[in-house]
């Protein structure tokens, strides 16, 4: 048991360990020295991470990178009986990385359908291969399911998981699934290869190294507004219509997002190697503040620089929204953030669907972002919170 | 869409789809030849698993078996660039496996002490490595979980993955952790390695081989039991003490049971490679008819060889229940039951811990159980039923 001093109390604690049958229930009034629990809230996700996993020492040979990156890194020829020959570098290594997708935190039924979400598990997921410059190659499904859903309702789930396996050759190798007592909650495990030295951290950037993004962002974010903004309308007056025709674009990014992918083929076309990328789940903010977190560097991101689609800036505005902040904050574009050595710069700077954004600084530097009068602002992560 | 005729329609159907914003909601009565749809509950898991996954095909050349056993198996040295010398049954597979546990389907808080239910999540899934005959090496941890919950109660259920973990030896090597609108989910997926060639599948039995089990069963079924009526017991008068004393045994089997990872060690010191195996998660009914479907096989399990705690016999009496009932239906010992050739036999006989209980048949004489006079009763599948 843990005493964390100077908390303010949850609101709804429940005792560490419940109670099991066989504990005697004494009735007593609590204590004045009765340990203060700590709500998830007062955590937040990576504090949550952090605090869970801290005592959690590797011990597999085969363990390359274990918590702490977009996905795992696993060699089986590490510490192998059967040493292979020159497969040092060579060898092809496992990565997987895992994510959660709960109902009414992660999606809204109202305005989900079903064969999107199946699409978007599978392909956010393989957004974390890509993300360390590997390829998806497997996944398992676990599910949740109320028995408010029928067969038919789950089969739809399927043919979206069924049509992002067939987009992005992936193989469905697993899964459980079960009743819940209420709501929907996917979990999905991808498994993904790549070439050992081929494999890109969070943590190879140094100063000097130029930051770069694939497509543009914001715009899921934007489409998210859309989206709750005409499920009020709905709400207040069921017999409006909603008014989404011609937003699709940002509708689309946000209900069906794509895996970048191609990127790795892209890069390894160019003779470009990432010295290191994370995907933008949690907006552009949040992944540079990771990227020089596990690098150690500082950055600067030039705010005109961003990549952000013309009609999304426009919406954004409608929104009274500064366009630079839905990139920075919204999250959800699922593309990719990479540094890549100066040296390299005449390689990508003529690639469509790459943006050089800023680049990496010693860490002393800050990380900031440069307004276009020149002004430095310290980014911070305003991204999406799990609690 | 599928129209499924016959079928009664399901009590609280939503249909298939949902109903996104953007469709119209016409407010009009159902047509007379609107779409039956189908309940979770008709079709029970293993239908509703076909159904679902019929339609995948694998693609990628690494995944050498899918849905349809304890684990998948992934081999990335197939249809690699780079061909590894003499690597083709000498090289190390990865082994994917996953399981979901669901507050108030697969636990009850009343008496799961948090601790074993981390451990527990961990046990059951690295029992699936073990039933094809490896070792788990990593796992990745997903927890949905409401805000009833601390941060206190979620580090007691990682002490328990933690303690889970050293025993196995076994890596955290990432995870997803979310809020969730009622209740815990929590999703683990492991990966194991193994030998290729040393890979124990399902489908390998073939007429003649011996069916042997690991430990004893049923008394984790007696166990719930046992927890379920000092739960009645409790609710009914709160002031009452749960007996539990003396049962630690069977509450232990329930709460905290262990993966039999130390069987792949022992089998391969005397030499014995079992022909198909599985692991007893939801009965020895249900799992023996799991390997002759596998195998395409029959079989004959004697009742009386069925090895059965002698207590947990005593108890199961007290619930006027035959033991071996507890045995056959019961499930989660997280036993391992497997087949072996005949001439392996003198190598087994004398091993503590493993029982001779039958043998496969050719799959015209049908799933029998030999009762102590002689008589053959037809094995039916009575196991957990997840929905």
């Amino acid at each position: 048991m843990y005493e964390k001093k100077g908390k303010k109390p949850a609101k709804n604690p429940v005792r560490a360990g419940s109670k099991p049958a066989h504990e005697k229930s004494d009735g007593s009034k609590p204590a004045s020295n009765q340990r203060v629990l700590t709500s998830l809230e007062e955590l937040g996700e990576f504090g949550l991470i952090n605090r869970l996993t801290e005592r959690f020492n590797p011990v597999s040979p085969s363990t390359i990178k274990g918590v702490g990156d977009d996905a795992a890194v696993i060699d089986f020829s590490m510490g192998s009986a059967t040493v292979t020959i020159g497969a040092s570098s060579d060898s092809t290594v496992c990565l997987v990385s895992t994510d959660l997708m709960v109902e009414g935190i992660h999606f809204d039924m109202t305005y989900t359908p079903l064969r999107h979400l199946g699409y978007k598990s599978v392909a956010i997921n393989a957004s974390d291969i890509a993300a360390m410059n590997g390829t998806p190659r497997q996944i398992t499904v676990s599910m949740a399911i109320s028995s408010r859903y029928t067969a038919e309702a789950l089969e739809e789930i399927y043919e979206g998981i069924r049509l992002a396996c067939q987009k992005y050759q992936i193989d469905l190798v697993g899964g459980d699934t079960s009743s819940s007592i209420s709501g929907l909650v996917i979990s999905v495990t991808v498994i993904g290869s790549a070439k050992k030295q081929d494999v890109v951290y969070r943590s190879g950037a140094k100063p000097g190294d130029l930051i770069c993004v694939t497509g543009d962002l914001g715009s899921a974010y934007i489409g998210l507004l859309l989206l709750e903004r005409e499920k009020k309308v709905f709400q207040a007056n069921p017999v409006m219509q909603p008014e989404l025709t011609g937003f699709d674009y940002q509708i689309g990014r946000m209900l069906k997002p794509e895996a970048r992918t191609d990127i790795t083929l892209l890069l390894e076309g160019i003779g470009v190697q990432p010295t290191s990328m994370i995907d933008i789940s949690d907006g552009l903010a949040s992944e540079a503040l990771h990227l020089c977190k596990s690098s150690d560097t500082g950055c600067r991101i030039y705010e005109d620089k961003i990549p952000i689609d013309p009609q999304t800036k426009e919406i954004a505005m409608e929104f009274k929204l500064i366009p630079s902040v839905a990139a920075l904050s919204g999250g959800e574009d699922y593309e990719l953030l990479f540094t890549i050595k100066q040296v390299d710069y005449e390689k990508i700077k003529e690639v469509a669907g790459i943006t050089v954004i800023g680049h990496m600084t010693d860490r002393a530097e800050g990380k900031m972002m440069v307004t276009p009068d020149g002004k430095e602002v310290e980014i911070t992560a305003q991204g999406w919170k799990a609690f």
